[in-house]
């Protein structure tokens, strides 16, 4: 039933974003745009062909915990073995330990269609490339060849250990206790919300945990982070003895059934065997460099959900029939046309389409960013656009998996009383949207990322530079077509309202905490309408050569510009005056 | 866990809306505020200690079909005998056939109560007040005195049955058969999504059906409605055989798992026997006597769900402890004060506070609005009054219920991952929530409704009327207060954006079905806002006689003052500019 949007992905990467500037660099001999194709070709077909079809069953079947350890669906196991055979756990990996070092823009429009087609089964990788990453940057030379080959290749996966009871989005009062014993730790504490931290579709898990030395000073500079294997590795490679470490149960979620969420005991006997990975005490650092890359593919499951929810929605609302729209451009002839072509119905349509194709554009920019920064020659270049491409996370994290709760509702919306019976499946969209904005830090902890250090730490400079570079690439556009002349003011009117609104917030850091969240929203509307813009010029002048695709484009970069843009203006207006309301409150006397 | 909110009940009811007006009119006896502070406070005991306790119990229990009817949980047919011993299932009913007789007020006030603290338990006394509501208005005094006595004491139920597999929102569509035999007609077909359509609380339901008589119009114009009793009542009252409908199945639902969602089949045998309600042929009508009532008592289950998610994200917030609030305004002391104090999270409360609060008050005031079209005298005001409760309801039923969404949604925010972790709550609320903006008509369906029937027939008039005395209200609030002053500009300021967005509606009223939700939540915010404004100025002149309450109440009113009512600018500019890219778009090409 899911149709990779591949001509979407290719206008987005090739045209709209400019893959060509990754082509030719030293870091990345392989690529090319006839390389991305083919990528996005298999990928495409291994999405619609096996995980789409078992999306319903990790839903309906879900992990099931056992004392031996999590079961999961057959169907997930037999999935993922052909997602190892494939190569796929490989793509963004280093070439010296069996990766084929795509870049993360290619990376992150092969993960939308793991995503949209099952997010249950997409997380699984996702955690384990996170633990491949923090390895590879902070392990030793070791370490690296001990456990990155057999977790590239597949035949192990990987977890990330951040949160406890007591500690979620405040990792300095973690407690997890290590004790040093020799050349290795003992570890001694509980879990929670470890995500695929059991499973059977391989012998080994690679768990990367945060905790304690003994001793260490309080809060987040005492974290460290540690390698702990489910089974313990012999020198030769082979496995040894299992480790301290036991699935004590998991969740019963709202969604993504398919995805065991675990709790985690290390220790209960005589403690985990863990290796420490670089310096002692500087765990929140290396985490963070697993935290960058993994927001950006959850900030990427909230466009997926949306595209698969719009998807679902459109095919319902061109067969279900329901009475006569009254409205011009209906089909002629004497049949009642299906609800797709009622306004109000079309409109939700387009607003799943308008803000989908917008957060995946500046997703893949922001990815490209990432790739620039960290590819290009030393230089300004290179360091303007790490910045921009860090600037960019927290709003692709934050805005783009809340508009995929929203669409995903909207989905249900659209099939009326269909949406809320299970079985059509619009439900399970949502349930499983939901978490998006919750982990991997909330959007609370996303907005305040983004006031703090990314545009306070600067004083606005990487915002700034990207609205300068917003404001001139739209006054460069030059159009006959009156559609595109709308969509540039209407773009141009938001850079303006996000300028104003950045200044509000550089002028007053402790209200910017209070309307972090607005104004992480007005960023992703506004650099979304930037690049929606840009879209429907590129559709105009390219529409001879596929009519009809590019036909959409324009409708919808035109219902972006007049329906959703000016959702801007609300959102600027609330960033200057909204935050004293809230400072003032007394949460006690609500 | 759940509170009842007797406080912003009394509040709203009292001083804000103002039910002195009701008190002496001769339609309505024994209503006195003293009157309504008892209801309100039985009812509260009723929520609180019996209906909360098990809600937990409905989502996961569920009813459960088997070949013999449907089985409630135990402990929801206890439940409902004990609403029916404490004589709730009276309290809007007429005085003639057993009823209490208590205004739309009051009942609105009160099934708020029965919403928050079990939604899926609701419907069965809401369903058979709609059922209630019709047989007294259309049938003949036989069939009041047959069916209503045992309806209003509880010991009967009533559905109501429109829909059928290809007849949802378009009840043109219906095929249900009837065939006349004598005093009586034999009815065959299938209807679907009937809520509490069966189940084991008592010895008999009242289905109210759709259907069509044999050589009936087409279209909406042949549609009859029927009185078709699951067992035939003998004329001395007693019951009969059981009559040819049977439940064939019930739906398995994202919410509201306590409320059995059923197949109902009539006339497999030797057709089901059908009294004709009213006559032949004006059914549809009669249907909207019932819809009505239903959609403000389904309005009312979006602020009541968001007033629990809000009251479970409160009382998260104020224990759960995470990281220090760089803020000021925290309590003083060594101690890390709860994240209700984490500016971010007060403005997720605040909000849902301010929309629960605007969304309650918009629904009482429309409720007012409708006992004073129903038991004035006769004249201009009694007029208008039934006027403008009809104009209110569509949007007490889209924005209220949209809210209750995205309120719930926000609940489960508050809570990060615990809020996605079943066990919780919070996403049970969500879940449930989500039925509302869809049964008894869409918000597509409400806005069409408003648009065409509510403002486009009478030119405004009824709208126009509402806006001028809003505005006229808010000009002559005249306060010291600063909060006051900044409500009583925004609001206008919102007053202004509605006028405006009128205005394009009348001009266009096609485009108007392409913006009309929108137009809907500009209808809901500002008249909302108006009323937050009211709320702010009375809050400030009371200070002194609850400081706590409307301190509180000021902080709210000065949030949504300065946070949500912006809202309205973007509304107003979507609604007079956005039709054209929507109307023109293709849904083929999409």
């Amino acid at each position: 039933m899911y149709k990779a949007p591949l001509k979407e992905l290719r206008f987005a990467i090739h045209q709209l974003i400019g893959d060509e500037r990754l082509v030719g660099l030293s870091d990345l001999p392989d690529y090319s745009t006839e390389f991305a194709d083919a990528v996005l070709d298999e990928a495409a077909r291994f999405a619609e062909g096996v995980l789409d079809p078992i999306n319903r069953i990790g839903d309906r079947t879900g992990a099931k915990w056992t004392a031996e350890g999590v079961r999961m669906p057959a169907e997930f196991k037999a999935a993922y073995a052909k997602f190892v055979e494939g190569g796929w756990t490989q793509l963004r990996a280093e070439a010296e330990f069996g990766g084929q070092g795509a870049p993360t823009l290619l990376g992150t429009a092969v993960e939308e269609l793991w995503a949209s087609s099952n997010l249950a089964f997409k997380l699984c990788p996702m955690l384990t490339q996170g633990a491949v990453e923090a390895i590879n940057q902070c392990g030793s030379q070791a370490q690296k060849e001990k456990y990155l080959p057999k977790m590239i290749s597949g035949e192990w996966t990987g977890t990330m250990n951040l949160t406890e009871p007591q500690a979620g989005s405040d990792l300095a009062a973690i407690r997890t206790r290590a004790v040093k014993e020799g050349d290795h730790y003992r570890l001694y504490g509980q879990k929670i919300f470890i995500t695929y931290g059991d499973h059977d579709y391989t012998s080994n898990i690679i768990h990367m945990v945060l905790g304690r030395v003994e001793g260490a000073p309080a809060g987040v500079r005492g974290i460290s982070l540690f390698i702990v294997p489910k089974v313990l590795v012999n020198d030769d490679g082979s496995l040894g003895k299992p480790n301290d470490v036991r699935c004590v149960s998991i969740e019963h979620k709202l969604g993504i059934h398919g995805s065991p969420t675990c709790v985690l005991s290390y220790g209960d006997k005589e403690g985990a065997v863990a290796y420490l990975v670089g310096e002692e005490n500087r765990g929140l650092e290396y985490m963070f460099i697993m935290m960058n890359a993994a927001r950006l593919s959850v900030g990427l499951e909230g466009y997926a959900l949306a595209e698969r929810a719009y998807q679902q929605a459109l095919e319902y609302s061109r067969t279900r029939v329901q009475g006569k729209p009254k409205t011009k451009n209906v089909p002629d002839g004497s049949k009642v046309p299906p609800i797709a072509y009622h306004p109000d119905v079309k409109r939700m349509l387009l607003t799943q389409k308008a803000y989908t194709d917008a957060a995946r554009a500046v997703a893949l920019y922001a990815a490209m960013q990432l790739d620039l920064g960290k590819h290009l020659p030393d230089g300004d270049e290179k360091a303007k656009a790490q910045a921009r491409g860090e600037l960019l996370i927290p709003i692709v994290k934050g805005w783009s998996t809340e508009l995929g709760v929203s669409m995903a509702s909207l989905g249900v919306q659209v099939h009326g009383g269909m949406g809320f019976i299970e079985e059509t499946g619009a439900a399970q969209i949502l349930r499983d949207s939901r978490i998006a904005p919750i982990y991997e830090g909330t959007t609370g902890i996303q907005a305040g990322d983004l006031v703090g250090r990314k545009v306070g730490r600067d004083n606005g400079a990487a915002m700034n530079a990207l609205i300068a570079d917003m404001q001139a690439e739209l006054e460069k556009i030059s159009s006959s077509d009156a559609g595109v002349a709308a969509s540039k003011a209407a773009a141009l009117e938001g850079v303006a309202a996000l300028k104003d609104a950045t200044a509000a917030v550089l002028k007053d850091p402790e209200g910017a905490l209070a309307v972090c969240v607005p104004y992480l929203m007005l960023g992703g509307v506004v650099v979304g309408g930037w690049l929606t813009a840009k879209a429907h010029e590129l559709a105009v002048r390219q529409a001879s050569t596929d009519p009809d695709f590019f036909a959409a484009k324009q409708q919808i970069s035109r219902f972006y510009a007049a329906n959703l843009l000016p959702e801007a203006q609300t959102l600027s207006r609330v960033v200057k005056q909204g935050a004293a309301s809230i400072l003032d409150a007394d949460p006690a006397k609500l």
